[in-house]
């Protein structure tokens, strides 16, 4: 059998074709036969093409076209027909012409697929479309964020090539460092009883290649972590990785903003503005109570803790004795809420450990709650200037230790933003923020755990906090948000051996395990080790924000589940008894 | 520290920068001192500079340069200058000029390192370079191949992106469906006693792809093989894969030759001419006794047989009664030889299970040898004619079972065009080699196995073979061939899973490991699968090939030993009891 030479795709022929000889491929999309005519949209990746069989020009093959069912694979050759203006589909690119078929192949049946592939708005269970993969794929919109996150990975390459970025492939089969996440291991079949691991990141390569001298770095790289899976997390997910020598915060961040803005323009044709808008840590917590605010919306958070300790509200007042604060936020024409909104959103708080949810509204001029009592007139007038309360409008308030007060707020803003429809759903809202705290406590541990990770560098001017107060020292780290998601972050590392091996001993690592995981880094960073900084992309996430989902496995071409299970495959799954031996394991009971 | 903010990199500055105020960065590659003026060759990525500090200009910067020392890594600010023309270093790009410093930072200080990197011919033993990689790394050579390994993978993309190839990431996470080679298993923490496996390549996941209607696939992928390593193999290897729906194999031929001429293109400046030559495997065995012969230089094999089968030499004779061939080949100008020349190519022989090389000189217009006698004249004109043997030639001849004979002679026809230097370095010769047999018996397992994998399309013509004569059927595979390494495969894939249960019934696989292995493989085939045929280019064999050296290491950042170990990281290493307990597996004794 020679192969029909396929001349164009499915979504390329219109009116200039017409009476041209083509030959198209693909899928049996919808098939309808009006008595004589047989009409058959034929669809590939590309688009969606009109044939028609016609039993007075061939006979022969309109009898084949009556065999067809949905799913069949064809090739056809035909001429190009204009449309009666009344048949005309000007949704579809190709919607003009239809392809009268001369001639026919056929590659393959299909089965009756477990869901249908023609309709748009079916509501197909996951499972099943996990199971299909390759099924849900060719229903199109999957196919189409495979297109698009192809079209972000070459437009991220392009863009940092041209930097003199040079892509490195770093091994996946590296040490166990077990830090923060869970290694992934496989056994060794040559060193029975040694692991190789699955990396968490390229970090350390990535930092040993600007030891190496490689000056500027990138990788799209695969990166695993064995953690329970949260709705938005894989246990392989790819990072747009770099790392640059001799550079300034200030130059990679440029590098980053042009980086976003040549995805961005390339996957959505849109302009978006740099620079970024920039918060420091300390004020965007203030700010928004999170260090991942969404600023397509406003709403910022006011601490009014100052202005009512001259409140006579004793829940305030006792909160304020306790190390606690007294935040709100106001709601803009949100004096229309009902008691009912108001209890909604009481009750949504508590989930998060908060009492209770103080509130007033501005109506005809003044404050109005269950509680205005308590605040003097001058309490007042404070609040209303400094929370910029109008007519109409309504403030809550929240009295906690600081954390938990604006975790809630946090939380608080963002739903009454999405329940209000204050959130622009075309807009891309950038941030970075900066001087983040280099370390963190861990109350659970009582240990002192790193904010970013330990390679992070100190700002310079705390360095000397390092030994007298190491918690309150600042790193030199940024992180970058879009629409509220982190979307990546970085820092300047530390290059000097002595300040690394001083962080390893804050963070409360044996002088053995210092040696046994990172002593051959601390070597690598004595032989002359350049300033350096970087910054990696999650790309999934960047992917899940362009394709506006909220599922990160429909930007992934063969997802696993939450369970970290494919489901296709069947896999992870039993194997050899053999192979097992091979490597020298037992499983256990 | 604020910073020196990098003007240029060391490998840029010339006569037309003269007076310029600059700012460079790097390591201290050469340093001399003069008695006053100070010399230092600063080395990054890019190049080297001479700087100059001159106690007259700046003292205070010179006495800091009198304790620079090898690889400390420095910025430097200054001017640059016209060096004098009896100090001019013409090859260097930078050097007709120096850099006059007036401003220095010291970034880090270096350690000696355990190895020169200043000097360009050192020989260092290899677990050392392993060991220290980033100081390797920084030397240079290595650096040049990622360099150009980059280049390569970026032309690559770039093309296949123009021909409308998405790349699509595929899992690294897999599941083991073991053939071949041996895979890496990852142990379940959530799933105890199961595995996920690393994948020795996408070929099922391209295919998936196929399926899903995604058209033209690529990827630049991570594969991983748990073999026992000779020199050219590394556990885990990249491969630039592909494939595509719909097209024929001179389509694919076409698109991959134009791939191999953009990577030579952008990493050689090279214009290789295409398409390229194309044996059957069958005339390929003929000729060359191999299916991946060095078309660099001539020396085709004959087959004699049925010419000397009316020899009277017994020891040809018998071999032909025994199912054998007599083969040889001829050395132009080869009657140089000496006794010795030719001993030494009898023992070369006998390592690959030969019993005898025989000889023959062309001197004074006839053929000379100790076993002339045994030919008869017209024997003799026929083996001159059939052999284009001419003056001050020799000819060598093998007699033994084909498989045997063959093998001989390919080492053979190698080995003396290295002696004779008949090979040109700066030659690339391309060849396609097709028609490979569908399987091939493998006497050892006394079973019937896969040439390439077992998903390889028989020839259409071939199909009925599949039931009568399996062994005899060729298939719709092609090797890609270069300079005698094997740079890639692929094939017309199975798109009937009627075919594809066959092809595994043929491989003796039971129904069950078929539907436990590949029976979501088979499901998938049946809902409309698009005739589809691929390919996967090994990337670090080129980049070895492109680089002119016969060690993979020298192409792979991080690679591992013949142990599969990194000598850098010390991996594999061992691992927490906590982390075994999770994942339930015990070690052996």
């Amino acid at each position: 059998m020679h192969l029909f030479q396929r001349s164009h795709d499915c979504g390329s022929l219109n009116k200039t074709d017409v009476e041209s000889e083509v030959c198209l491929s693909g899928w049996v999309h919808r098939y309808r036969d009006h008595g004589g005519l047989i009409f058959i949209d034929l669809r590939d990746r590309f688009g969606i093409t009109q044939l028609v069989f016609d039993p007075a020009h061939n006979k022969e093959i309109h009898q084949q076209a009556e065999k067809l069912r949905h799913e069949w694979v064809i090739s056809i050759k035909g001429k190009v027909m204009l449309r009666s203006s009344e048949t005309t589909n000007l949704e579809l690119k190709t919607g003009e012409v239809e392809v009268l078929v001369a001639d026919m192949q056929i590659h393959s049946k299909a089965k009756t697929p477990p869901f249908s592939l023609s309709d748009d708005f079916i509501d197909i269970h996951e499972e099943i479309r996990l199971k299909y993969r390759y099924l849900d794929i060719r229903r199109g919109p999957i196919a189409n964020t495979l297109v698009s996150r192809h079209k972000a990975m070459m437009a991220a390459r392009k863009y940092l090539d041209s930097l003199s970025f040079i892509e490195v492939t770093t091994p996946i089969l590296g040490k166990s460092t077990p830090e923060g996440a869970r290694d992934y291991l496989v056994p060794s079949r040559i060193y029975h009883g040694s692991f190789y691991a699955l990396p968490q990141s390229p970090q350390l390569f990535k930092q040993l290649l600007m030891i190496a001298g490689m000056d500027r770095y990138f990788q799209i790289a695969q990166c695993f972590r064995d953690e329970d899976l949260r709705a938005d997390r894989q246990p392989e997910f790819t990072q747009i990785d770099m790392e640059m020598s001799f550079g300034t915060p200030e130059q990679l961040m440029a590098i980053v903003e042009g980086l976003i803005k040549a995805i961005f323009k390339e996957c959505l044709k849109k302009d978006i503005t740099t620079p970024f808008k920039r918060l420091s840590h300390k004020t965007c917590m203030e700010l928004y109570g999170s260090d991942r605010p969404d600023l397509r919306f406003d709403m910022p958070l006011s601490d009014i803790s100052d202005i009512v300790k001259n409140s006579t509200f004793s829940v305030f007042l006792d909160q304020l004795k306790e190390d606690g604060i007294v935040k709100g936020l106001c709601v803009k024409g949100g004096a229309n809420m009902t008691r009912k909104d108001i209890e909604d959103y009481t009750a949504f708080v508590q989930k998060f450990g908060i009492q209770g949810l103080a509130w007033m509204k501005m109506q005809e001029n003044e404050l109005k709650s269950n509680i205005v009592k308590f605040f003097p007139d001058d309490v007042q007038k404070e609040m209303i200037a400094k929370m910029k309360i109008e007519e109409g409008d309504l403030i809550f308030m929240i009295a906690d230790l600081p954390g938990t007060a604006n975790q809630a707020l946090d939380h608080l803003r963002r739903k009454i933003a999405k329940d209000r429809k204050l959130i622009h759903e075309d807009r891309y809202e950038f941030l970075w923020v900066t001087d983040f705290p280099l370390f963190r406590f861990s109350p659970e541990e009582q240990k002192i755990d790193s904010e970013h990770h330990p390679f992070t560098s100190p700002k310079f001017a705390d360095l000397p906090l390092l030994d007298s107060d190491p918690i309150a020292a600042r790193s030199e780290a940024y992180d970058i948000v879009l629409n509220g998601y982190e979307i990546g972050g970085g820092s300047q590392r530390v290059h000097d051996p002595e300040v690394q091996k001083k962080i390893f001993d804050i963070l409360k690592l044996t002088e053995e395990e210092i040696h046994s995981r990172f002593g051959f880094f601390i070597e690598a960073l004595s032989y002359g080790t350049p300033p350096h900084l970087g910054l990696a992309l999650g790309l999934d996430r960047i992917m899940m924000i362009l394709s506006k989902t909220d599922s990160i496995r429909d930007v992934i071409a063969f997802p696993k589940t939450q369970k970290a299970s494919d489901l296709m495959m069947a896999c992870p799954g039993t194997v050899a008894p053999a192979q097992l031996n091979e490597l020298n394991i037992i499983l256990g009971e």
